[in-house]
């Protein structure tokens, strides 16, 4: 049996999600923690108007959720933690005959961040496995979704801070982490990026989700997070990723295009340079459900090259929100591929 | 497809060792490094006596190997840490068609001790299983052979002070564990002893190999390593995992059957508390080679007990030097199981 990764601009089943429960990392600030349930539920809204979704509710958050989801999402009650699905949820995979597996990594709270609980998210993937009908697949890899993105035809993208991080894997070898990728997700090229964008590696955040900072828009295309700022620290990096990607060959031998998606002109909040970018967006069925800041000229700017490199609908979505607690909208949903199980 | 480990009991292709080179743990002194090497090649010899052996030999080790080992035994050189193949080497498996599969655990020296290196150990099962013809099937679970003893039947002996071990698996759960080893060596039911042997466990050791305790010796019936002196601290030790085992079922819903191996008389060496014990035997086919301490009543009754359970010739070798190192015979070895592959 050979499980492979879809890539996320293919055909989809459905996006799973989950909702924010009080406590944890929510906060205690109501006006807050409203604001954040109802970004989470635009998300939702929106990803619904093309193709089923399903959240996934802590049993005490069940009325706050259903008054805030449109009709046609189906809402399923587990125990949560936290509320990004894309690390929490499993991986979809499907086999050499359209079959769905899902790959339930070992998920410690992004290498055992001190203001973390990870008991009941760890548990969640095999439940959304159970619910999709996909063959559980569990992994003994610390890994979380938004540490790879894939192009469906066996290259990986992954940083270097998050698979070899020594509070997630601390006897993993490079190798050792490409035999169990190809295992699991099929992945025959890993494109190891040296690390992600500074303040989601710098302040107890995943250190350096390959997902803040670039993604495959097709196979052989990329779109990285670009900053022109050089008073912003991730100025440089995406100049080091850059290099990376210009050096690299996918699973099929092509050198990669690379298309830069230009940061916010934001560059600070109350807690230090922020990790803004436009390339934890969402793809679905027909569109692209895509961050926003409040910048009308930057967010335009990046939804029309979103519109023009998927050539799908963008849907734009204030995520700031969702950034504040550390993610985008990739980060709090997982989409599942079609197959001919479900 | 699924992989089965045959037991230690079942027919035998070849038994695979490890001879020990200058340096690291061997020791500086030449006297004491010259015993090691001769009771290595005595147990390489004796296996010989009833079916192949393969010894990997570290480059810088070959003419003091092949001075001491018969001329049947195959020499293969690749580059060594230590000498303790059960740990370092793969674990075999086999699958429903008997194709041989050659399961690669991730080795950090039991637990990433100061003491030990595993660079080149952590690669060696990968060596072998392809010397072996065997499907390299590596596992992200920091694990040794000497970790895991199976009846065959789908059961597992293992102790929770190994793969729960914090520096080995910081972020595993026993279901995660067991969710692995039904995966690689179809582990079905896992019972989990609370500990190992003392010195075992205390002295910067594997922190509780089962395989220094207790093993199988048929489905259903165990053999355990019985410390009947109330001053040696693993008269306590030995009761606690009867107890377990009396409460347990296997794969097949058996209670188990429990032997006993009296320990040798001896209860301490000038480091404290020995583990000598008569459970750390390698089993080959029509034969058994079992550890010897110098103490003719107690090996002979060990040897007695051994040749009617197993109901095979027991050849007795003294183990002293091994277990001066931490191990015993069935540590220094590990059979690769019939099959249809080579």
């Amino acid at each position: 049996m050979t499980w492979t990764m879809p890539a996320e601009f293919s055909p989809q089943e459905r996006v799973w999600m989950a909702f924010p429960r009080v406590g944890n990392t929510l906060g205690d600030d109501a006006a807050s923690a409203d604001l954040a349930r109802d970004t989470w539920a635009a998300v939702a809204n929106a990803a619904a108007g093309f193709e089923p979704v399903t959240m996934v509710v802590d049993p005490s958050a069940v009325a706050e959720a259903r008054k805030r989801l449109s009709n046609e999402i189906e809402l399923v009650e587990a125990p949560l933690d936290d509320y990004w699905m894309r690390d929490i949820g499993p991986t979809f995979v499907v086999d050499e005959d359209g079959a769905l597996g899902a790959v339930d990594w070992t998920f410690n709270g992004w290498g055992a961040n001190a203001w973390a609980t990870w008991e009941r998210d760890n548990r969640i993937a095999q439940t959304v496995a159970a619910l999709a009908g996909a063959e559980h697949l569990p992994s003994p890899l610390v890994n979380e979704g938004g540490g790879i993105h894939v192009d469906g035809e066996g290259t990986v993208l992954l940083t270097e801070t998050v698979q070899l991080d020594p509070r997630r894997n601390p006897y993993a070898t490079k190798e050792r982490v490409e035999w169990e990728l190809r295992r699991t997700i099929g992945a025959t090229r890993c494109i190891w990026l040296p690390r992600g964008l500074t303040r989601d590696y710098e302040s107890a955040g995943t250190r350096g989700h390959v997902d803040m900072v670039a993604t495959f828009a097709a196979p052989g295309r990329v779109l990285l997070h670009w900053q022109n700022d050089p008073s912003h620290p991730d100025h440089r990096v995406v100049r080091e990723v850059r290099e990376v990607l210009e050096q690299a060959t996918d699973a099929a031998g092509r050198r990669l295009e690379i298309i830069e998606l230009p940061a916010p002109q934001t560059l600070r909040d109350e807690d230090g340079f922020v990790d803004w970018n436009y390339a934890n967006h969402l793809v679905v069925n027909g569109g692209v459900i895509a961050c926003g800041y409040g910048e009308p000229e930057a967010d335009e700017r990046a939804a029309a090259i979103l519109g023009e490199i998927y050539g799908r609908d963008v849907v734009t979505i204030d995520a700031r929100p969702i950034l504040q607690r550390g993610g985008g909208i990739h980060c709090i949903t997982q989409q599942q591929p079609t197959s001919v199980t479900p």
